[in-house]
């Protein structure tokens, strides 16, 4: 069999253009509905934290209140939409309180038709448009849940080929044939996709009892066809009410038809079509009008099942099979497509779906051969216009292959495959188990944006903070974590999280700069470190007899780690006190003696007027269990999922490096000891997260007195987003005139350490940052 | 003769104090009478720009609205006081428009005693204190103006001398009993003072209609008495009434008198008590009850004439000299000052002033002998002093040795010279003379602020202008420009200028981002040079087709001194494009293609919602006059005092350097050639200030259209302060979509540049800032 159009591919390849052509844009919708955690669909209302229903572009209810749609932007790659679906799967089940996301098509355990709680949408026109369908269709219908993959041509590839390939036709119609030669390819050819991405096998009683049952023994619930694999593709499933034959021949006559059957009263409107491929438009309000004006801006592909064998619904694997079918589609040899072979692709989607793949395949002309002999011709050909066209695609190849044994072999199939498994369990235990594994999953993601691990954490937690109340996002500079938050009209550039218009300029050097810190505190009445700064070492060593019998630290004004400081704790002489000023001189043109403070250090998160989080860090440790040895127990501690290496956790593995060893031994320590069941084994003497340390969250320990000042100290400086280190003697005594001193303010605090610290609560710094900055998320 | 205390010295020296007694904080007060370009006294208002007469705490006016006082804050040190001073009288000179200072203490041409403006203070209580003393002293006597000296020791030093000298009294009465110890030395020795630093010897007849002639022949209107040196301290001058003797013997009996001499009616109020020394509290409001509650915070010595020999009134010399007499005082034996020896105090004044110093000393025990006599014993006595206490006092006692050649040699004298000088000219013409030089030089001090020239110039400026409208300022981080303005309770802290808080720190952050600026003036369709950001070489080639015809610039995204940066003018091969490439991506991880601009830069300084400046850059040049060498008028265009070296000056000199030579040879011009008149010789490719090029201010030349853009510009980055960086086709056509480009926006733009261009007015860029922080100088 030859499908390919060889002269299309020669023109592709003559004009260079075979690497634009596997350039696109891609997006997915999907569908899950919410269940409580016996697997029942959840009556409670759609998450307040996701704001507007109709506003959030990412997160939004779509039938029922129960059913959450999650909706990515396009992308430039099937990687990158993947990464963001998994995104907002982890942001949205973060925030489902025992509740999960249900990862079948076919809905779970329903209560009657009436109970099924319609969205509610606050507005009249969309209210009314749902209890329409609902009446239409049945409640039950409208919660099979799916995925939609949407497709676009990279433009410049569009625009090259109509440079080389027109025929002096206006880009629109040239762009809009190519269009609809594949819609019209893809309704021909959908029996394939849905026998190969089919994965809606089984069904709960609840949803119809009309069906075989599965069989279990004690399960009289987990129902299915024989030999079916998508129920929601099927005449069970949610299908126009009798079938519409529209011509895809042209945007005109498309149109034309559509507008017919409104106007005839067959649709409430022209979206109410429910093909299995859409033609859509940039703006996506009038979609037939624009379509007209402005011409098709992608395909939306309808039949995609959820996958419950996959976390998101739907593999990598799969999006590239789509998109290389989508190609095929493209480059196959045209074909009439009226009525009648409509109505015979319509026989061929019916037909594989509850007789699987061993049917005859049907056309206007009649029958045309096995459908498996089609099928493997049709992947036959995928991979060899992938070698023509392709160079490095011997990925997309193996996938291929992997298609291709699911042909040959049925029971590689997922609905095949699901079905076995749910054989061993039930519907409901099957598929809650997965949304519990799924939602684990999620959780162990919490601290970070699948798909932007290279920003940092702070700016991680703040982008998806944003996508869950609707806040679009856009990296204008993802080297430097520069984001451009718009809700709206409402726009905010925010750099590392923190670096936002609330700031002042004034405020941030003031932070920035030691010395003026100080000034600003000691004009506040606020303790801060006593001392002096020199900027000569004759006016240093004059103060000599001042500081004589005190503690104290001199350091260069720009501390640069930590070179050129000296600590003295107890009385010195004159010449270490002027070779520690010399030293220091080696390493700044200003110089500064304070006095050295005693207690813990404790980082106050300010935002606004309030304090978000305290945070005390402690060295690297372990707590003996009175079984395991030091090493054992640090290999325990490191299995935390919060703990990994190279910032791209909240916390970093302890090491048992050198510096460990070295510590330990200092200690009277040795790794193969086995600490008694409560003993702290400290493995360093600094307490920095990069070396393993533990970040202790203290917010609800910390008297309100020490929260003042940090407030108070940062309101000096002007500072809405600032972390105030404070010095305190002892937390369970309210601050006095004495007993604290604030060694710093931080215009740039982190985030993440407050949102996942070692021991504590998440103090949702990231949510807040989005209150101050657009006001906090409505009813 | 033996005056020292020499217990004290060697307990100073034992107690290792002799430096510290060398500390202290100096202030100085002066009045000048502001006079018409003819000398006679100006009747115009106080000039607006120093804000409130009240308020402003450093420029205030005295008795008469035509009496401009300036005021110091204390300083550490003479020379930081001498400065100010100087500073002080640049910044009200350069606001008297065609109107100067007049030098002397001695009033100028004077109107009608009822025609003497006296200064409208807008305050009933002040308003009338002033008539009052009007009635009771004559206006043009009050409009005698002088230099008041004011001194305090450094704390730590009368803290250690009261830990190791004190019997057990307080503090403050051990402070308060040395301070007075030194007012009653003083008093007494107050003729020595008055004889070295009388320099009021001359008047006009409207002063004083009864004395003698100066005899001069065409000039009968410059008098004097004769051997007087100071009128302003004669009777003559401004004095009590008659006079009041009132013990100094200690803080209670002196407020004890004051009270009563109050009580009495013989005094208005304390301040009325015209002692030549006064002894101060720190707040001022109440002197009398703060004096019992709070003691002496330092000396004002109010004897001190006006030196028309000198720009601010007092050589730092005579500062030196007295803050010597003021220790000597401190450390000379004491001896009682009861009301006779006040008595002989006043004789001896009164007659070294009309006398000089060949008459015999008196106290109340009679005849001590010789003034000259005793004036030599006082300076080789304080030679010893400074011997004994400072090793580095070389430069001390040389003043010394200077007031010793005036005692031997009355000719060396201020008012002899002056005298001298008068004989030569008339009284008006002289000082007249005085005042414009004065002001000649101030006026070429107008770019910076004397003592502050460490400073950027851009804040010298600001701190300029502050001071001048009475917003003080401090110096929080001298090296880092960094400064906080405060007007009563309003605080601003501002570094380099321009970094203030009315811009946020979200805005910085966009313009320091040149691909973020780049977007969002996109985004408000400001033409920006098109281009793309590649992150890798691979994506970078991949874009040749698309600007293969194109000029265009390739460049890292932080540019570091034009470190690889290629320019395309014409057609590129795809090597030398790759090449290009791959050079830049040596230099940053993200490198920049933009197109090619065209035309001239010019910088448009926006400040809020104004464009204060635009300026354009030319190359250093000279234009020929057809007689001059290039080499010539080099030098002679370098003598412009707006160019210096080092970038302490707005303009930078003219380099005859290899580079200028090169330059020269390059476009066939040799250094001894002599261009034509009006012919312009480029001297350098780079048109910046750094390297001697020319700005020009082009602020009204430029169309609006272009100012707009500007300012939408900064609009767009949420600016308030910036420097808009446009390149235009033409000035003189409009702006359209296609003849500019906007190529950076600075956050930190550089402000004397605008202020004083090589050709164009003042922009005032400072005294916006000013208004843009504090609001508009008040009526």
């Amino acid at each position: 069999m030859n499908l390919l159009n060889r002269e299309t591919i020669q023109h592709i390849i003559d004009n260079s253009l075979n690497k634009d052509l596997f350039r696109g844009q891609f997006g997915l919708e999907k569908e899950n509905v919410r269940v409580d955690h016996e697997g029942k669909l959840a009556l409670t209302p759609h998450p307040k934290a996701f704001g507007s229903k109709t506003e959030n572009p990412y997160i939004q209810t779509d039938f029922s209140e129960s059913q959450i749609e999650m909706i990515t932007p396009s992308f430039d790659s099937i990687e990158e939409t993947y990464r963001f679906m998994e995104a907002l799967q982890d942001i949205v089940s973060l925030e489902l309180d025992g509740e999960y996301l249900w990862p079948s098509s076919n809905p779970p355990i329903l209560p009657d038709e009436e109970e099924i709680p319609i969205a509610k949408m606050n507005d009249p026109v969309a209210d009314e448009y749902r209890h329409e369908l609902a009446d239409k269709y049945g409640r039950k219908r409208q919660l099979l849940s799916g995925i939609h993959y949407n497709f676009s041509f990279d433009e410049r590839f569009l625009r090259r080929l109509h440079e080389t390939l027109g025929q002096g036709e206006a880009f629109k119609d040239f762009k809009d044939a190519i269009y609809f030669k594949i819609a019209r390819n893809l309704l021909r050819y959908r029996w394939l996709l849905i026998y190969l991405t089919g994965a809606s096998p089984v069904f709960d009683k609840t949803y119809i009892n009309k069906c075989v049952s599965l069989g279990h023994s004690d399960d009289n619930k987990s129902y299915y066809f024989p030999n079916m694999n998508s129920l929601r593709n099927s005449v069970c499933g949610y299908r126009n009410e009798k079938p519409f034959y529209v011509s895809f021949d042209s945007t005109h006559d498309y149109v034309q038809d559509l507008n017919t059957l409104v106007q005839q009263g067959e649709l409430l409107n022209a979206k109410e079509f429910y093909s299995p491929v859409r033609l859509k438009t940039a703006k996506g309000l009038n979609p037939v009008q624009e379509l007209v004006e402005d011409g098709v801006a992608y395909l939306e592909l309808r039949l995609i099942d959820l996958n419950p064998l996959h976390k998101i619904g739907i593999s990598k694997d799969t999006m590239y099979f789509i998109h290389l079918f989508i190609l095929f589609m493209l480059l196959k040899e045209d074909e009439p497509f009226g009525t009648e072979d409509q109505k015979m692709a319509d026989l061929n989607h019916d037909q594989v779906i509850t007789g699987g793949i061993e049917g005859i395949l049907h056309d206007s002309r009649g029958a045309l051969g096995s459908m498996k002999e089609m099928a493997l011709a049709c992947i036959r050909e995928m991979q060899e216009m992938v070698r023509l066209l392709n160079p490095d695609g011997e990925d997309l190849i193996q996938i291929l292959d992997g298609e291709m044994q699911k042909i040959l072999h049925p029971e590689l199939g997922f609905a095949y495959k699901i079905k076995s498994d749910i054989q061993k369990s039930t519907y409901m235990k099957y598929h809650l188990a997965k949304a519990k594994a799924y939602a684990e999953e999620s959780e162990k993601s919490g601290y970070r944006f699948v798909g932007y691990e290279d920003l940092e954490l702070s700016t991680q937690l703040l982008l998806k903070a944003a996508v869950k109340r609707g806040i679009t996002f856009k990296l204008i500079d993802r080297d430097e974590n520069f984001v451009l938050l718009t809700k709206g009209d409402h726009k905010e550039y925010v750099k590392q999280a923190t670096k936002t218009s609330l700031d002042s300029y004034s405020t941030v050097l003031i932070m920035e700069n030691k010395i003026v810190t100080k000034e600003v505190l000691k004009e506040r009445g606020i303790r801060v470190p006593n001392g002096d700064a020199f900027r000569s070492q004759e006016e240093a060593f004059a103060a000599y007899e001042a500081y004589r019998d005190k503690a104290i630290v001199i350091k260069p004004k720009s501390t640069n780690f930590g070179l050129g400081i000296t600590i003295f704790n107890r009385a010195f002489s004159k010449e270490d006190y002027q070779k520690a000023f010399e030293m220091a001189f080696k390493h700044d043109q200003t110089v500064l003696l304070e006095e050295f403070i005693t207690g813990k250090e404790y980082r106050f998160l300010v935002m606004g007027d309030e304090i978000v989080g305290v945070l005390h860090r402690v060295p690297a440790n372990v707590v003996g269990d009175g079984i395991h040895t030091i090493e054992q127990l640090v290999h325990e501690k490191n299995k935390n999922p919060l703990r990994g290496r190279g910032y791209k956790t909240p916390l970093e593995k302890i090491q048992l490096g050198e510096t460990e060893t070295m510590f330990l031994k200092n200690h009277n320590h040795l790794w193969s000891e086995i600490p008694s069941l409560g003993q702290v084994v400290y493995l360093r003497e600094n307490s920095n997260i990069s070396t393993g340390g533990d970040s202790l969250d203290f917010t609800d320990e910390i008297p309100e007195s020490y929260k003042t000042l940090a407030i108070e100290s940062a309101k000096a400086a002007g500072a809405t987003f600032c972390g105030v280190d404070m010095m305190i003697d002892d937390i369970t005594s309210e601050a006095s005139d004495t007993n604290y001193s604030i060694i710093e303010i931080n215009f740039n605090p982190a985030i993440h350490i407050h949102c996942y610290p070692y021991k504590g609560k998440n103090r949702k710094a990231d949510e807040k940052i989005l209150d101050l900055l657009f006001g906090e998320v409505e009813d």
